[in-house]
């Protein structure tokens, strides 16, 4: 953009560039009248500072960058809503970058940020990574770094979650009190501790209730839908059968719908279903969902809020800590004869 | 971020710092000898150029904005997914702003890009924007905006649209020849253009079957949810209870199912639905939703592809042109009986 710069406005006054900024900033370096006349000319023409400029004087670029693994996934573009909700309070641009599950693009990315082009980072990992070599090496270079829902525990800073082991095993029991006997729990990853942490608590269900030789759990690949589709139906169709499903993310639920229609099973008089989910038709469809939700909003707005407060300290010390907020299982016709 | 810097590399080798700056931009000024001393030492310390001074220089930022008013509808969500796809191809970053369908946000959001943050805009406008002052000030000087779905029309630019006349026809004339005679059009704003098209194309199939007085426009504010039921529910038991009922937004249809529930009128038996959605839970609603479903990733990779070839060009020409992608109608139970 043809913007007016610090040059147009010495040029007009007749001073160095040097004088313009340091009356801009109310230096002591210059006379009163001078700043007068400065800071006239500046509002006359309309001068806006550039950012860059101000970047890189400040080393600071108030950008903060969220990188995630999906944005139509219900729980993250609430969690964005949220982040955006503080980001706009505090004067901060928010850059969107999305890994689509993949651990090489998260690299990518991750490495983009050794330039400086943000002042930190609010990270969910992709269900593929496994190495945190790169997010550790960005991060001791004294890169702040906050995570929430899928975090990576190795590295010491704060982390945002939701109480998975509770809502895996309150998901599981509550299946478990409906009547099922052998519980499947589908899920898109083998690595990721939230996944890690649900499965445990399901299993700690299953163990209380001498059920846990039929438990299952099966990794599927979100984002190859005829492929899910498939592997649905050969676990609906295998002596493996569960009378119960629990979908670890809600992408799953349309797909296990559609193979119990096609199959001829009745949810949830044949097969119970309860999805992890944020979904706002989760009470339209047919049935109606139950589902474990997630507080994505203020997980959001707690990352944001702690990354922003460690940047405007410019101490850039995040303490190593977890802060758990609470899920919520609601319960509907997909699990309930 | 502590990182090597120009002023470093300086010290470490006895040079000033304009002399690295030249070395490492291969100029005819600095010797060979002087040239390879610097770059071996900047890969040494693995040195890295700081974005912000790099866009000082060259005046480009690689990155750009996208302006939309909501990142949970799934329109926008495939949307982002689409813009994504070509940025991080052509190697730009997305910084994300959400107006929240609030004038004022909008207003605010696009006075920061005067201090040339980013090298473009992509925007869809929120639904109270009647003022197009703001969007033109940005745009005359010199800062290239595509729209795409919500366009501005008065600006001279490159716009994505959908066939929207066509659409709201295809609609009303797939209920009509379903029966309906009392066809009431819900939308969440009086002034959007696509709003307009879509009420003009289901008005003229009103027309052609002779049901025009019949048809109603009802406003409905998306972001104030009990509100919106109430004036559903009002509508639904006032004498113009409709018998079929389109969508403009997906966001109303939970509602409108519930109401419907509430009042113990039946999909589709007693009124039809439809609504123009991306949600890929359509099919799984009960009953499931009949739909105008938008190209919406492939409208915001056409976004991003216009702008960024008219950054990269440098030239920030954009020609006045409307790209139109067509939208699909699914038929499902929710309209059939």
């Amino acid at each position: 953009m043809a913007n007016v710069t610090i040059k147009i406005l010495a040029k007009e006054l007749g001073l160095s560039t040097a004088a313009i900024s340091k009356a801009l900033h109310d230096s002591h370096e210059i006379s009163e009248s001078t700043k007068q006349r400065v800071l006239a000319l500046a509002k006359e023409l309309n001068y806006i500072p550039n950012p860059y400029a101000s970047s890189l004087r400040h080393r600071k670029s108030n950008t903060i960058a969220v990188v995630l693994p999906d944005v139509t996934d219900s729980f993250f573009s609430e969690a964005i809503n949220g982040i955006e909700s503080i980001a706009i309070e505090k004067d901060f641009h928010v850059l969107l970058y999305l890994t689509h599950e993949r651990a090489q693009r998260e690299e990518t990315i991750l490495k983009e940020f050794k330039s400086g082009r943000v002042d930190g980072i609010i990270m969910s990992i992709s269900s593929e990574t496994t190495n945190f070599d790169c997010i550790h090496d960005t991060f001791s270079k004294n890169m702040p770094i906050v995570f929430f829902d899928r975090i990576c525990e190795q590295i010491d800073t704060a982390k945002i979650i939701t109480n998975d082991f509770e809502s895996g095993y309150l998901a599981t029991r509550h299946l478990i009190e409906q009547g099922c006997k052998k519980i499947t729990f589908l899920s898109n990853s083998d690595s990721l501790l939230i996944t890690k942490n649900r499965k445990e608590g399901a299993l700690k269900a299953c163990l209380e209730n001498a059920i846990e030789e039929s438990f299952l759990h099966v990794k599927l690949d979100c984002y190859a839908n005829e492929f899910d589709s498939e592997k649905i139906e050969q676990l609906l169709t295998s002596e493996q059968k569960p009378d119960g499903i629990v979908c670890c993310i809600e992408k799953f639920t349309p797909n296990v719908y559609i193979v119990c229609r096609k199959l001829g099973l009745s949810i949830p008089k044949d097969i119970k279903v309860l999805s992890f989910s944020n979904l706002n038709t989760a009470i339209i469809l047919n049935p109606s969902l139950t589902t474990i939700t997630q507080p994505a909003f203020e997980m959001g707005k707690a990352a944001a809020t702690i990354l922003i407060k460690s940047i405007e300290k410019k101490s850039f010390i995040l303490k190593d800590e977890t802060i758990t907020l609470p899920s919520t299982l609601f319960i509907r016709d997909s699990t309930t004869n």
